[in-house]
């Protein structure tokens, strides 16, 4: 799989990466109007397919758009760029924008992309120490939605290298929302794990974090996080498909835990998604 | 001018509309990040044209990007575009996009793409009753830059439809910010123009109104307005370079004034705005 041969699909066809285009009458540029989804292929299995389909037709019918591509051809589209990029292990970004726009303003007809590019392993000497995150203040807006804007998220790239941290988490009223491409998730004093529900996207990745601690008999529970909490928990961990679970060690200048990020629950959380996913893998081949 | 023959720039070239077309890889699409400007020609000039390429320039930077294309050049583009589509009345759309990202992710070099398109005068039946406006509760992230961040007003047309209004409202926590695509002013019961000045996109009609205030020798106030403010007020309008200054007559159950549109302060600013506007013309043949 290189970058010079990669062929992705842009409705109405697969096509070579290189001349894969759309007219600038399409909504997404001139309004910033589409959604998004992500997901990994392992082993040439495109991961919890199902689960990222579900949330592309659920974004999609919430922001108004009704694909031209059925479900199963969506599905077909995947596997068939799987296929002809020989592509073990990749990302998959799927689009549907708001299509070519009469008016620059109302939703044409939508129009789907799918995207695939390698995606190498996260090295581990950038998991394994954990992260640090800086809080700033921001409420996504449809954030049950993964639409296309990420632009607060582009425009504190500069900021967040200055302040030298990994990452952001977005706060509103005090209250811990999530990363700009990933979820939070905290283990507290006695043991549960607790992740944000309202104001933040639900994460296929998220969902796979909750179901692996039910299997691993952890409390879960779903609520607003107050960031007066940070100084009491003993965990702080992310998720999202590409980072699966990374610890957290600092968030401004509190220190997680007692500073050692090889958290007992983190990991094995880490180490039941390996397992997850191979099951999957298995299922899939 | 007709849309079959229109010409377009995208970076580099002056192109057919179309041809006219940006790869996927753009943080456009990818990541809904750039900047937008409108401008209109009337009578083969380019309205303002300098005010527009300084919020241009202002938007550009406050996005961390540097436009390719130097002022006097993006000013010739605009020109020749122009003359190339024979367009005496017309409005022009100026995007520069976060460029092809290598991840996805980083801004890549800026792309800039100009997009000339007819603009009907708005028939006097549309603006002559005044406009019905609903409020919703909306705070636009970084309000000062004309970014392409338009999901919410697009998200919001069918519901906009159902209310069988004219247009939507923003408010934030109680006070009144701005339209989706123009600025929103009051005439308050003793006569003063007042339009909120923080949270919202200054907009070059926005100043051209504050202008023309200050030559009729009309009092301007420029801070929050807060929505029980509405009862009081005399008059209503909003302001936008495709729509000059339209009266306003209810917003949600609120009569503004006596509830006739005729109101004698927007109405001066309508006149002495197409003063303005041929004073410009005849400055710049």
């Amino acid at each position: 799989m290189s970058e010079s041969t990669l062929f992705c699909y842009v409705h109405p066809k697969i096509v070579p990466l290189n001349k894969a285009s759309i007219p600038i009458t399409d909504l997404a540029l001139q309004r910033g109007y589409g959604l998004f989804d992500f997901l990994r292929v392992l082993e040439g299995v495109p991961l919890f397919l199902d689960k990222h389909l579900d949330r592309f037709f659920y974004s999609a019918n919430e922001l108004h758009m009704t694909p031209v591509e059925s479900r199963e051809e969506i599905r077909a589209l995947i596997y068939e760029l799987i296929k002809r990029n020989q592509a073990s292990a990749a990302g998959i970004r799927l689009f549907l924008t708001g299509g070519d726009s009469p008016n620059g303003y109302l939703l044409g007809v939508p129009r789907l992309i799918i995207l695939q590019q390698p995606l190498p392993e996260l090295p581990k000497e950038l998991i394994t120490p954990g992260w640090t995150l800086v809080t700033y203040s921001y409420q996504r807006q449809l954030s049950h939605v993964k639409s296309i804007d990420y632009l607060m998220a582009v425009w504190l790239q500069p900021w967040l290298k200055e302040q030298g941290a990994n990452e952001i988490l977005y706060v509103d009223n005090g209250f811990i929302r999530e990363n700009p491409r990933s979820n939070f998730f905290i283990v507290s004093a006695d043991g549960k794990i607790v992740t944000p529900k309202d104001g933040v996207l639900h994460g296929v990745t998220r969902s796979n974090v909750l179901t692996i601690a039910d299997r691993l008999g952890i409390e879960v529970e779903e609520r607003d996080i107050s960031l007066d909490e940070l100084e009491f928990v003993s965990e702080a961990f992310i998720s999202s498909s590409t980072k699966r679970v990374i610890p957290v060690r600092q968030i401004d200048s509190i220190q997680i835990g007692n500073g050692d990020p090889d958290y007992s629950v983190s990991r094995s959380i880490f180490e039941e998604f390996a397992v997850l996913e191979q099951e999957y893998i298995k299922s899939h081949q």
